[in-house]
């Protein structure tokens, strides 16, 4: 039933977020504890890996990495729901053994920890988990699942709307966007302060991402209509 | 009249700008408040939400999201007027929506004021508002309405252009190079201070470039004379 | 005998070298005046403006911007050598024009000069522009005058050979790799201290890059037998 | 027997190789005299380089400038192994004489030292450069040599790697991942302390995630199957 592409799928989202998670973490505990690589740095090493993951495992198993965002291709019909469990599962892994990974290796004390735990408010950390990943969502939408729209480059959008948001939501609520990104260290850890924030703040924020967008796909005019070209106001200069 | 493709269109110019609106002014915030984002940091997330935005949006309306280029496409042709009023209230309602969560989730005080005010003298700011939008105008008119140049890449070239123009008038003028972008803040903060500014420096700007573009566009050839692949140098390697 | 198609080249290298002067010696004003652009931030605004000159300009005027690049094309026969003073001509008018811009809006005294001087010493200073200028001119001639190669992704090398230039020459020479950019604002601040450097290093470099790609371009295959592809590794993975 | 065909790859190779270490080691230095280019200016430098050179000599050589990297395409038949000594000549060759380049232009002493050592302990710096260099491998297979993956932006993917890796493993280990990039300094400065990390380490990981990937590349279907358009989730969009 579960063939050898499927296997290599599973393998490909628990590789892709092991890596994931062991940059950005990786990221988040040398700038605590050498400091130099400083919180700008921090945002581009998030948005470096997940493009860098896009580009390696996205032919594969289309590079999901979130479990948040297989949910949400699931209830709009772009990923078979059977499936979601073990997608998870492969991401829960990698996310899981990363951490400990870094466990092992850094010194890891509580002013080093590489989770997410609410700075602002819980309200703020919520909308801003929420926030993130609506927007996160509506662009993946946007530029993977439209066939109107660009192919090769749908990896540098993703990514850089994953830098861009650590930017905004980091200093906030750690940025998250991903349960995945934030199970894995807080069970290493033992610390499970706000944890729900990112489960359900990714989670919501996708799923109403996903709607938001579907509701500007809808036009009067066949999808094959406009052409695949990928060109910037394509659709209005050939008018 | 106005179809089903045409208020989705709308509605992805007011997603978009509430993005971008959202992402940049939070930004903006977020770095007065904990002060980690840095002020390139707060330039990278300009330009990255555009060229996502761009990615996102663009294959359905244009990815326009600010009046003042919607305006010059239609000046010079490449927009319907009669679209013109229902773009700019979509760019209008994003921004407005953006600013008032903004004041909503955060405690925006006089200091982390996210609009546009001119720190430099008002003639710096103007002249900068002017060149800033000017520029950035040229480079959408090479990009996304001249059918020889380079077509995916427009996101990334726009994106760009943005972020290295904040860098460069951000610390005189703010940066703003759209009205929409000044105005929502303004009316949900109340502070009026120099908004003229941001609304005849990016029109004018914006104007100009489209002209300075056409300048140089008309050649003696036919346009299909010279090869659409986008090769820098292309038209010089095939002589 | 000088069409019309001629003169908007002429143009576009004017309007051209005119952004790319006003961008990046902007950042070194204003970063002198108002310190929130840091030098990384100046290497930023270098190596992007160059890159959407390229996307905006590219397919007019094969978007030179720099009187070292057109010599150099003409020697190794890319470029009509009756063309290059016109040229030179429009690169040289767009950076005086931009300098004086600069001067006219900013209150430029002996501490903003946005000019390039030597830092270390005049051998160091020779030396870097001599190595940043071969690289260039190396990665140009890679990806925009060889036909195996890439082609859309030439700005984004281009504009980002410039950046990590600046970032090394920056310090010490100033990372000018232009004559250009270099003879515009010492003739509107009349400060001429080690110019010629940034004539001769420029050339020289420029002159040996070009040679250097030649070196290794003459295979013992015809051209057109290896793939356009411009994958990475491609004809390798064909053996 | 090698034909002027193989001669210009070696010497793309040693050329590659020679900007690589130049531009990154001169970062390095460049910041410890002048201060100014920062920790993350550092890390873009040695990421843009990789990517402006495989954009550069790719096509030529394959753009491996790394011995680990040579040695690993060989063991996972992607490269012939009779040609495995001149590559390497080739990268050291490159490296020592960017090395020496270094050392006669500025005054470098101890704490200039432009090679790697490790910071962290010996420990830490083993896993980090075998970490770093398992997820370099696994990004070059993911989009070198999968033909169902992306062709352009295969440089944009690698050198984004390089930077981010730098990023985590520079305040540990030095970020190095190449043997050639170790070994150059070090024979000039004649410093060996650690130098086997930077050649166990490397070789281990970079075969290590050729391994891995190949493990998911190998799929139930015919490769063919799935297309070569490169849009992420391609293979289920179209399900």
């Amino acid at each position: 039933m579960i063939g050898l592409g499927f296997s290599s799928k599973v393998m490909a989202e628990a590789m892709g977020t092991y890596f994931l998670v062991f940059a950005g973490c990786s990221a988040v505990v040398v700038n605590k504890i050498y400091g130099s690589v400083t919180f700008p740095g921090v945002c581009v090493v998030w948005g470096l890996i997940i493009m860098v993951m896009v580009y390696s495992v996205g032919h594969i198993s289309g590079a999901h990495l979130n479990p948040a965002v297989t949910i949400t291709f699931a209830i709009f019909r772009h990923f078979p729901y059977k499936q979601v469990p073990l997608y998870i599962l492969g991401q829960m892994l990698g996310s899981i053994l990363a951490s400990g990974t870094l466990y092992l290796m850094f010194d890891v004390d509580e002013d080093a920890y590489f989770g997410t735990v609410p700075v602002g408010t819980k309200g703020q950390s919520l909308m801003m988990e929420f926030i993130t990943s609506f927007m996160l969502m509506f662009v993946i939408s946007g530029v993977a699942t439209d066939n109107r729209s660009i192919g090769e480059l749908a990896g540098i959008a993703i990514g850089m709307t994953i830098l861009l948001n650590v930017f905004i939501a980091g200093p906030v609520s750690g940025g998250s966007m991903n349960p995945a990104r934030s199970i894995g260290p807080a069970l290493i850890m033992q610390k499970y302060t706000g944890l729900w924030i990112y489960v359900v703040g990714p989670l919501l924020g996708t799923i109403v991402g996903g709607f938001a967008y579907n509701l500007i796909r809808l036009t009067d005019k066949p999808l094959r209509e406009i052409t695949k070209s990928g060109s910037f106001l394509g659709n209005i200069a050939k008018k």
